[in-house]
């Protein structure tokens, strides 16, 4: 399936796709006409509120309803008893057998685990009302000691299951061997916070019955629709023709929104209960403790370096806090992080054993390059650690060790037997790290913060490189179709979580076709009007879904060519495409017969058809098994002020490989948005609990995030040297490389600021954090020297 | 594209095709899910009344809205300056240009034409408000006199136009030889009453704006949605792909529900201008008023016949009365009434004269049998006066007319160039004619008569045969797709009026890939869902849609035996698809592999596709430039009280030939249905309007409908002798066939009941007007004798 496909024409040698057109999604947007899942409505709607646990570990006694019951407009509450023959929500990878007794139920069963557990639904006939019922539930919880630590020794989850579900490893060469032969060894512990991604707009879901036809709907979907789809099939027993999935406008995903959740499947199973549509709004507080988490991992990690500095081998131990259920992306995340570890470097050999850890805090899953901001976290602070310990320039470490762009493509065969190689694709890796440098003028700000420093400022450069993954497969389709004004419907299974998917689907498709893209209209999310569909997530859109409609793009051409030929009785291979008309290649500024004339001679029963089926139509489907591997390299510039320990990143630069860029403006939009999440993560946001297990952080007050004032100048190099030969655009994803690297590269730059490499070893930064650590090593320093 | 097909298996060669199984559309029905225009809201939904005028012409000379504007909760008005750029309801029929300036605005413009003619648009919050404001409204109209004759001398309409648009005519033969040589003439003057489809469920439309997405969404849709769609993205202006139509449950089409009329375009534009969704439903009084009215027609008809009762020419000049405007069909009812006049008969020369004429009176068009029931009505009236006037026996004159089975094929060639040639496609009329003869036990009931005659009652027989004419092109097309759990989607175009067009899809689609019907659910009247669609029009559906579903679910089986032979290494002809299965032939009743697990094989990027598209789908299309021709003969016996003047049918049967019958038990129900709706426009079913033009028959109390008491029994002998060899199925249309000459044979056996044949002239045969026509004849006796 796998194909190299020639390489394909750089942006200014195309006409729209690679240019930066305006979004086709703000209109809309822009006037105040956006459809939020708040938005979305249905007559005789009923409306559901989850009653939370309020320990983070205990067992469930009982529930007292009465109360709540008796107050006027509610209509019904649940509890587990209520849907006690459906199984916890599924989870997709078939392989993750060994984790299906920790899945989640939709309500709580027998026990408690983690603050935000949720045991109880209320429905009735106003929100308020809901509210105020399940304010009056009480739930009968004997509470036991909660399980915080991820790397404290496992203990009992459920009868015969621990808190350690599975251990996954990943290693090639001889890890023992590189060791011994080893000049330096470097050991870190390293950790990186629970945080995660937080959209504007909270989540949303509104189950209707359509009794007339049986069908489940499901409005307010997002991400990965049929996915869903599919889920909500097994655990519902249904027919997948009798559930449809309807996405509207998201106000962002970053992987945590749309996949599917306890309360998905409560509003669907309630519309079709209680014979009335269901509406449930996530509020923010229910947001920051019920929707999926991330991130929280702490890696043992050792280096075994020769005196020249390279890397012989590197061993990492991790564990992976996945908080108190597996949710629908199983262990993915450990296994991502693990096999993205070694990144851009030639490492010797390898090994990596991460212990994916139950704890009874809110379950975490995916939040934009998950796996891969941790893991790439780990490998720079390693790189600045050997740098530091062999007093060697951080920049030059990285350049001994960096694949070398004469040995791409470049595959990592892993010992294990069933684990996917990871074959980087295409890149010169050095090129784009030396192009970054310069754009970043990396040695004049060296002699500026020399400069600074000597002057008393806290000022210092941080550097990382990384290889991002995208595109996995297995295929994705999409159907286009010319109607008989000229417009184009581009009807695809992707997903738009903002991202400008409808932009860039009208760009490919309008560059094959030669329309204007405005008149593009792109279809998404919606179950049924296409079977299949991967979504909008692990930068798959642009890569699986974009592919797929440049080949049904194609496809269209080639027919509106040939009957183009049979009405003008003229050789197809004299006529194209342009403006929106057929045209002589001798004289292509003269139209000869629009897309919309051309359109209405194929209507059924049209004499040209001559028994081909009607319509300006075309599908395409492209199939691919492998991922591809954008890369990347991050620098940074921060002060710190020793007094308050505040952060300040004073400029930010992204260098990122994109194979070919669809539209520059929005790649731009994606790496600088990413960017300031990275930020979020590196020196604000944190999901913190105490001794109990409370969540501490369930308002902006305690949870903070980057806003404006703290967003810095962030530069984007954005270069498009490696197509990928795997998908005919050449095109890589671009909505992860924004994200990688900033970690790492705030931590290197506040160790420089300091002065004091090593400091960081656990993210975000915080002031109090950072206070604390500059007080240990303010204690240590006398014992070292 | 015409083929003549193999003729097709009989229903007792099949496993489910032809036989009488359960509705698929019965349970949600019975189970009170329906989902009928009056049962779909938005919220937030604005109610819309039409203020309709009270004269019947007359110019408008303004609208006083004052009063109406500030009723709490009326949110807009408008009249026709609201809506100045919207051009009146176009037609379908492109060759009709000499019809526009007759079309009927959304509101009316200067003039108003009947009573009803919509003046005004009240959208308010509420829909008793809506009819509160409507009600407060004054036109100010100066009353004109109305037209209400049809056959009177034409009179000014407009600046430049005059009442009487086109004569249309149709020929063949010398008309004038014929009469030369006639040993007899016979001539006279007929009338079918106006009457009309009057379905249990009123009109209702509900239009959507979706701002978000640009799209204009109008629920409620039924019959043509597609072609509506079309039409309505002509007069707005707007892409195709931004306006869809959606068909809930129907409760009853007959031709006249479903046509696009000015409430449809109103609510609409309202949804879109006032940016809240809009319902309409129509009361009965609008309906009776409002939806389309047919039928009424004049015809002076004269026929030159040999002395041995062979029709030598026919000559018929008749007067349509169109009513105030020309609606969505043209002058479609007139072209098909003479078209099909001539019927089953050989007639050495034709000559037919069609007057198109407007009235004051509510708008006509199409109605169960449109021109057939009329035309028949006229050519079995004549056989029935020829035959008298020979003294010869009616049955007996038929026989001698009759086209005999060995000139079948039989094609007419019109004189009129561009006019469509009428080629019965197979069949042999006589043989079916003795059949009924035989069901209904003519002779012996005519010596019954006899008896009952002679000892004082009043009863009667008549009879009459005739064409039907269906299936009309071009193309349909269907989409099959079977999911994973087995369940199959019939993807069509068509539209579903409550005629079972669910379960006959169902059984066309099992038939061919071995499933069980019950597990297909088949789709209809959504324009979102598929691009072109022909509807549920003049029979077209089964022969359309049908054989559209027929040739896609035969590629589907192609394609799953094609990957059964792959996956099985067993060639595609050992294998066949049996019970939701593939099995080997060999062993038949032994599963291999169910389809929904085929299906499963079969998803996007599986290893047996190989490239090939994903699914178990697969589409076909239809393509047709013939139409079909059922036939039929009807017999009637019916009593007439000599007091009352009251008829009543004692037995009806039907003879019809369909081709091939895919569910008896609904070609049953189809024509016994439209038996009723027959008894209805021969006996009880009339417009009424009074000399200045006020309709008369705006209730129930007025407007008399056949109910179950006034229903006979009524038996169907239906035949598959003469499948059609213009389609793969065999099949030709049933809907019309139980309703075409009922108002002949009824007028019939009421001359024969009477002893007194030419009594009746005119439908329906009402008490009134057969005591008026009693007390004529009784005068003329003693002049005649």
């Amino acid at each position: 399936m796998s194909h190299d496909y020639p390489v394909p024409p750089r942006s200014e040698d195309r006409d729209i796709l690679g240019h930066a057109v305006d979004r086709l999604e703000d209109r809309p947007l822009v006037m105040g006409r956006g459809a939020y899942a708040g938005d979305i409505s249905f007559p005789n709607q009923l409306h559901m509120r989850v009653v939370r646990s309020a320990y983070a570990h205990g067992h469930l006694r009982g529930i007292d309803l009465s109360a709540a019951r008796a107050l006027p407009g509610v209509v019904a509450i649940w509890t587990q008893a209520d849907i006690a023959a459906l199984p916890p929500i599924d989870f997709r990878d078939p392989s993750a057998a060994v984790l299906k007794p920790y899945r989640q139920y939709v309500l709580a069963k027998d026990k408690v685990r983690y603050v935000g557990d949720p045991v109880a639904a209320v429905f009735a006939t106003d929100p308020y009302v809901a509210e105020d019922a399940a304010e009056m539930i009480l739930a009968d919880i004997e509470p036991l000691p909660p399980v915080l630590d991820p790397s404290a020794a496992p203990s009992e989850f459920s009868a015969g299951h621990d808190t350690e579900p599975t251990v996954i490893r990943h290693s090639y060469g001889d890890i023992d061997a590189a060791f011994a032969a080893a000049d330096h060894l470097v050991e870190l512990d390293l950790t990186v916070g629970r945080h995660s991604g937080v959209p504007m707009e909270t989540r949303g879901a509104i189950g209707r019955y359509d009794a007339a036809r049986d069908i489940l709907e499901l409005h307010g979907a997002a991400k990965v629709p049929h996915r869903n789809r599919d889920t909500l099939v097994r655990m519902l027993g249904r027919p997948p023709d009798s559930i449809h999935l309807f996405e509207g406008h998201v106000g962002g995903g970053f992987g945590i929104r749309g996949e599917l959740y306890p309360e998905d499947v409560l509003v669907l199973l309630a519309a079709q209960r209680l014979r009335r549509p269901v509406k449930w709004i996530e509020d923010r507080r229910e947001h920051l403790m019920a929707a999926n988490h991330s991130r929280n991992q702490r890696h043992l990690v050792r280096a075994a370096v020769s005196k020249d500095g390279r890397l012989l081998g590197l061993d990492n131990e991790f564990f992976h806090d996945q908080g108190a259920y597996v949710r629908t992306h199983g262990a993915r995340v450990v296994a991502r992080t693990m096999s993205m570890l070694t990144g851009p470097y030639l490492i010797g050999a390898y090994r990596s054993v991460g212990h994916f850890r139950l704890t009874n805090k809110t379950p975490a899953a995916t939040y934009r390059a998950p796996g891969r901001y941790e893991g790439t976290f780990v490998r720079e602070r390693m790189m600045d650690a050997i740098a530091a310990k062999l007093g060697m320039d951080r920049v030059e470490l990285r350049r001994r060790n960096i694949i070398p762009g004469e040995m791409m493509p470049h595959t990592i065969h892993f010992d294990q037997p069933g684990v996917e190689e990871l074959a980087l694709d295409s890149g010169d890796y050095p090129a784009l790290f030396e192009k970054g440098l310069a754009a970043f003028d990396w040695e004049g700000r060296r002699r500026e913060v020399e400069r600074r420093r000597a002057a008393g400022e806290c000022v210092g450069l941080g550097v990382g490189v990384f290889v991002e993954e995208s595109g996995r497969g297995p295929s994705d389709g999409a159907r286009i179709t010319v109607d008989t004004s000229g417009r184009v419907e581009v009807l695809t299974g992707g997903a738009s979580v903002g991202q400008g998917f409808e932009t860039v689907m009208a760009q490919i498709c309008a560059e094959a076709i030669g329309v204007d893209y405005k008149v593009i209209r792109v279809i998404h999310g919606q179950t049924n009007r296409i079977a299949h569909g991967i979504g909008a997530h692990a930068a798959r859109a642009s890569v699986l879904t974009g592919n797929a409609v440049h080949i049904a793009s194609t496809n269209l051409r080639e027919r509106a060519l040939m009957f183009a030929s049979e009405l003008l009785q003229t050789p197809a291979d004299q006529l194209s495409l342009k403006g929106g008309a057929v045209v002589r290649l001798s004289v292509p500024d003269e139209p000869v017969m629009t897309l919309a004339e051309l359109a209405g001679k194929l209507a059924p029963g049209a004499p040209l058809l001559a028994g081909r089926s009607p319509g300006l139509t075309a599908e395409g489907w492209f199939n691919t098994d492998h991922t591809v591997f954008p890369y990347g390299a991050h620098f940074a510039q921060v002060r710190v002020d020793r007094e308050t320990c505040q952060v300040t990143v004073e400029q930010f630069l992204i260098a990122y490989d994109v194979g070919r860029s669809l539209n520059p403006r929005l790649v731009r939009g994606q790496l600088v948005g990413a960017c300031v999440q990275g930020l979020g993560g590196a020196l604000l946001e944190e999901f913190t609990y105490n001794d109990t297990g409370d969540p501490l952080a369930i308002t902006f007050a305690d949870y903070l995030m980057p806003t404006a004032s703290e967003t810095p100048p962030i530069e984007c190099l954005i270069t498009e040297e490696a197509p990928s030969p795997r998908n005919p655009l050449g095109i890589k994803g671009a909505g992860e490389g924004g994200i990688n690297a900033v970690g790492a590269v705030i931590a290197g730059a506040i160790d420089d600021a300091l002065g004091m490499p090593g400091t960081v070893t656990q993210l975000p930064v915080t002031p109090q954090r950072l206070h604390l650590a500059l007080a240990r090593l303010a204690e240590r320093k006398p014992d070292a020297a």
